[in-house]
This record gives C-alpha cells, structure tokens and sequence, in this order.
C-alpha cells in the first residue's frame, strides 16, 4: 500500500510533537490498510491486482509531506515585512519555504533516529515543478522517478509541503493550504492508495460543532459535497485541494494527528454505498446581499453588471433572479462582505439601469449538502417548513443538484444551523 | 570593481541589522574603491585593465556572502539533537542550510525594497558544488556562469554562505566558519577585486586587545602571517579560508559591519611595501606538553608514535626533539589540553621505548609572528631577554621563516604577551 500522509504545523508544533509524527509515521508503515482497502475500493478494477501486491508485502511505503513547524510561516513573513509591506515575491518565496526545509528535515533526522531508512526532500529535490507566480504558483507536473525510486529502496520520503520550483530553478509557493495541495498533488502522481490529511481536527463534521454540540462526524464523503462545505466554512480542507483530489481521484482521509480516530474519507461518490440525503450543514457569515430591484427586461444586462464585478475582482457567490412587476426583473446575489464597499461603486455606474439597488450587511447562507438530494423530493420543502417554524424568514434561495442554500438574518444564522441539523436527523 | 562581500551572523542578528547591512551594501555599490586600489594592485599585470575597466563604470559589481542571522544554526542544531546526540548528517545539513536561505532572503528584501536590484541565491543556485562529507563538506568547484550573467544583468548577487551541493544534488554544509570560506571561493572563482569579510571585530590587531590594552590594528598582513595568528588564536578567520585566499591570491578585507574602520588587508607578502619584523603576539591556552625523556636513539621511533597518534584523531602542535645522554634523545611536543587523556592511551603503549613520560596541562604557548623575520637576525635573541627579564622560564622553543613559538607556564602566559607586544615596539 503507498500512503501520502500530510502533517499540518500544529502537528509538527515543536520537537516533542515531530517526535509524536514520527512515531505515527512508524506505526503506519507496518498498519493493516488491507482491510479498509477492500471495504472501500472493491469496485474499482486495479484494486485487485493492489490487494495481491499489498498482501505479498506486508509493508507499506509512505511519503509524508509536512507544514512548517507552527507559526514558523508567519514569523519569516513577518521578519519580511519589517522592509516593506511589500516584499519582492521571488526572494519572499525563498525565505518561506525554509520553513517546510527545516520540518522536513527534522522528522528524517527523527525517523532515522528510530532506526528508520528516511530521507527528506525539498521541492526541487522531490521534483514538483511549478508556475512562476510567485506566493501562489500552480503545480504543473511532478516527475516522480526519484521518489519511486527511493521507495523501492525502502526509503520513508518526507516530502515540503508548500513549495514547488519553477523553470528558472527559483523556489516557489503554492499560497494558503499549499501542503495539502502538495500532498495531494503526491497522491496523484504517485498512484498513491490513500492520502492522510492529519490536521488538530478529527474529520469532517455534520456542521460546526461550535455551534451545535451535537454534529456528528462523518464517515465518508463525496468529493462534491466536500467542496460544498468547504467553500461555506469547513476549515479543513481548501477547495483547491478537495478539486484536485477529485480530478486525480485521490481518496483522502481527513484526521487528527492527536487521536487515533479514523477520521473521515473523502472519496468519489461512487465509493459511497449509502447516500445520506443530508450530509452536512454549513454556515458562511462572510457575504452580505445586494439586491436590484425593477431592472428594465432586455438581454445583456446581467452579463454587463456581472462583468464589471469580476472585473473589479469581486467574488459573486449565490444569483437570484426573479420577474417582477412591469416586464421588469429582480436580481439578487452576494458579495463577501469585505467586499461590500468596492461593489457599490460598480454599482452606482450602473444605478440608471435598476428602481432600486438595495444593501444588506446583516444576512447569513446556510447551506444543507447531500448527495443524496438528487435522487429524493421535498428535501427543500422540509428546510422551508422547519425555518417557518422557527419564524426564521427566507430571503433567498439558490439550489444545485446536491445542495440548497439558503440566505437568512444574520441574527438566526446559529439558530437556522440547529433547526436544520435537527429536521434533517443529523443528531441521530 | 567586483567585490565579495561576506556578513556574519552577528551583522545579520536581527531585520535591524539587516536593514543596515542593506545600506552598506548599497553604499559599496557606487563606493570609489579605485584609489584603494592603485596603492595596493600597482604590482599586478592584470590590474592596469581593470582599472580601465573600472573608470569607465563608475559603479561596483556587488555579490554578498551571508551567515544565518545569529544563534539560528544553533537553534537548529539543537532541535535536531532533541531527537538523537547524533543527527544523520544528510537530513542535518539540509535543516541547517536553512537558515543562511532565510537571511539571503530577507537581506535580498530588503535591498530590493530600498529600489535595488537584488537577487538571493541558495548554495545550489549559485552553483557551489561540494564533495559528500555532510556537515564538514569541501568545495570542489563554482560553475561562475548564472552569477556572472545576473552581474551584468545589474543585480546585487545575495548568496547563502556556509553550503553548497553534491553530486546527487543533496544540500551539503560546510562546517564552522564555513560563510567565510563560500565567500573567498567565490572572490576566487569570480576572479573579485577585494573579498571583504564583516564581523564584529574590525580587524586583525598585534595581539588580543583584552590582553594588552595597547595593542594596535595591522593595516595588512601577508597570508602567511595571517595563518600563524589565526591557529594561535585570532579568531577572525579560520585558518581553512585563508589558505584558500591564498592558494587564489584573493585579497581579504577584514572588517567590521559596525564601524567604518577600513579594517586590515590580508594580502600576498608581494602586496606588502613595508615588511614588519614583527607583526603580532599570538596566545594559545589550549594546549599540553607531552615530554618524553630518554628514548633509544634508533630510527622510526617518532614517526610510530606520531603514526599512531595521528590514527586516534590527536593533532599534534610543537614539536622538539634534542639529543640527550648516553645516546638518547628526548621528544617534545604538545597536544590539545582536550585531548590529553585519550593521548596518555597511546603513550602508555609506547612507555617501553622512553625512560620518563612526562605531562603537563599548566602550559600556554606565545607566538612572536612576522614576515620581516626572514631578513633580520637577533629576533629570537630579544624574545629570550625580554622573557628572562620578568623571569619567566622558557619550556620549549620552536621557530619557522616567520614565527617564534615559546612555550611557557601557563601562569605568565598573559604577562609573556604583554611583555612581547612592548619589546618589539608594537605598542608604537
């Protein structure tokens, strides 16, 4: 079995808790997979001939991609800063990815004091190749010989998460969540069976356990639905990688490096035998709602505002449309909130076009995820009725095949999050 | 002009310091070396069309050599030891070399945010290559070309000291002291007008000024004299790099990043107009006096013992044999005080060849240094009078082109200085 493990920086915090990773990393290289394995990728056809491999050798390889060690980040960022509040992005690049340099190092140096073979690459040396935009660059490809080649002589690989080296040979980074990135970006290239997001949370849960003390984890979950929750304020993983690992098809486990927990896979709807109607309820409190009401009917006008929105590099998130009165049409959507201020002048260019443009800061999406949804009726109407119940008026709805969400009042966002995991039988 | 310019960690101790490091730097940048160099280059071939070269560019081609910004490589060390006293070597260099890449980055910053144009390179970038001795690795070449190129391209080259890499293309180090050495390798490979090495101290003086308050700064030293007081002591410059300024011809500027002292000129005895008899007073503490008294007289005695001393890692220092009665003669030499106890293992096996095996830790040795020795007789002469004029004995003597080594009780070891430093006038 080829394992990509990724360890996040609170992980790999201090000394004492690269000691821990380590001794977690050891453990994994002789841990049954083959279990899990046959449970979950029964389907698929290669499985079969893994499943033989993996039972001639009882070993598994690993290659772990690790975070920098624990505000480590922050503190060459912050050094950097002291010149300018704009450092030059090559050079920044170089200083940032020392960080990842030194964790990496470190848990070899702690593997092989266990009497482990391991070795620690750099982005150059692990040969992911990247763009050239820099604090934010792309993977392009990984040649993966020399990690393969490393594995095969029974080396555990401690890859830099974040870090990739562009054509120039300069170092580059791969921005926020970057190791996930890289680690996922392992998984695929190397043909890896699982990739371990090890983070201080367990998994996935039902919603926010902040908000409702009785979310429950979850056991499996589709890649789609993941991107759902996610955008909506799941923290554990970025989109970029919950995309990259559905394009590769990279089952992921999302677990805590602090307990034995399973955690939670993140795998192709396919590998999931029962789809909960419901998987999850998110809750964003970041955009706020514009509204343009009695826009004059005539083709072209959306497609205007919106683009100069995206011009003006402003993320719109949910659109609403509806007729009113007079031939003419309403036009609702939302914009982060830290945003509010820049749409508005884009929207006063426009203001002749519309009755009335309308601003509320004081709003919240709710969303109820499931993939489920598509193959069951009156997912929605539920959602509607439990709201009423609780005098939680519905300001806008926006529905896709596995989710609905829904914008409320900001003061009945907890609220609306509890109402709904209850309707929804998420407490179990 | 091209200079090399190398900043210790103390100079990069901080982003403060750092800052002003950048200033220096841009200061050297359209500083007028010219003048300095007439006076000192007059006797070189070459230098007549450099010269020429340097009139018609006002402007000097800068490449900075930088150490980890202070107690980093320390920290570092010490986060690898918590997993084991002995870190494997590779992973350690790899998390070592970390911290030069962080100050390279942050120095290149800040220049670029004073409008520079500055670019910082790791070991690998710069096309340092070493051979596989981790952690004590030797530089075997320079591949010049990238450096040169971003030279004429106007870019200030920011390297990181202390590293470079091997042929499978793993990160080496180079051992203590080991920016200085990138630093005159690089001077060398670039074939640079001056390599100026930053520090805290601003040069190199007749002797340790906490020992004889008097003690004056040396305008310029020969290398070889450079080399007597640095193994004695003057910790300035490792012997390593000098021999390598040497062997390149590279003229050396000690300096102080915290003055603008014009520090001392380390240069080939050619370069020196005015040879001083004696240069400076060297003191060293560290070392042990081994005696033995009456060994047979026959051949390959003393290349046994010191074949079999040099086997368990002793390094030998002074050594003196005289003829003694009845055909015998006697052997003196001395040995690191830390490595006296592992040394009496060896003498023990070897007890059977002298009649008396003596030790004694209570020593020190001064060093009288000087080219102008050469030529001059009745140097010695006046270091025994002045010694046996404050009544300190003489335990053993031994003399090359250019220096004196006396070996003395330890307890006059700080007065035999002083009184050296006044009787060849180095007081001025």
């Amino acid at each position: 079995m080829l394992l990509v493990q990724k360890y996040g920086g609170t992980s790999m915090g201090d000394t004492q808790r690269i000691q821990n990773v380590a001794t977690r990393v050891a453990a994994s290289l002789v841990a049954d997979y083959t279990n899990k394995f046959q449970k979950e990728k029964q389907h698929s056809l290669e499985s079969k001939q893994d499943l033989k491999n993996t039972i001639l050798s009882p070993h598994n390889k690993i290659v772990v991609v690790v975070s920098a060690m624990g505000g480590v980040t922050d503190e060459l960022l912050n050094y950097a800063k002291c010149f300018t509040p704009l450092p030059n992005e090559r050079d920044l690049d170089m200083a940032l990815s020392s960080g990842e340099q030194i964790s990496a190092a470190l848990l070899s140096i702690a593997l092989n004091a266990m009497g482990l073979k391991s070795i620690a690459l750099n982005g150059r040396q692990a040969k992911i190749f990247t763009d050239s935009n820099h604090t934010k660059a792309r993977i392009q490809h990984i040649d993966t010989g020399y990690i393969l080649n490393l594995l095969d002589e029974g080396y555990i690989v401690v890859v830099t998460g974040f870090q990739g080296l562009n054509e120039k040979g300069d170092i580059t980074t791969l921005g926020r969540g970057g190791s996930d990135l890289s680690a996922v970006a392992l998984a695929g290239a190397l043909y890896a069976d699982y990739c371990e997001i090890y983070s201080d949370v367990d998994g996935i849960y039902t919603t926010d356990p902040r908000i409702e003390a009785k979310a429950k984890k979850i056991d499996k979950i589709s890649y789609d639905e993941m991107l759902e929750l996610a955008s909506m304020g799941a923290k554990v993983l970025l989109n970029r990688s919950v995309e990259l690992a559905k394009k590769w098809n990279v089952p992921i486990y999302a677990k805590s490096s602090f307990s034995d927990d399973k955690g939670t896979l993140i795998t192709t709807e396919d590998n999931i035998m029962e789809k909960p109607i419901v998987s999850g309820i998110a809750l964003d409190k970041n955009q706020a709602r514009v509204s343009l009401i009695g826009i004059k009917d005539k083709p072209g006008i959306a497609a205007e505002l919106f683009g100069k929105l995206a011009n003006a590099n402003i993320n719109v998130d949910m659109i609403v449309q509806t007729i009113g009165r007079d031939s003419k049409t309403n036009l609702d959507f939302t914009v982060p909130k830290t945003e509010l201020e820049k749409a508005k002048i884009t929207l006063n260019e426009f203001s002749a076009n519309a009755d009335i443009i309308d601003f509320d800061n004081e709003v919240a999406i709710v969303t109820i995820v499931g993939v489920g949804m598509k193959s069951h009726s009156g997912v929605a109407a539920k959602a509607f009725e439990s709201l009423a119940n609780d005098n939680i008026n519905i300001r806008m709805i926006s529905t896709s095949e596995i989710k609905i969400s829904i914008l409320i009042d900001l003061k009945y966002a907890e609220l609306s999050v509890r109402t709904l995991h209850t309707a929804y039988n998420l407490d179990k």
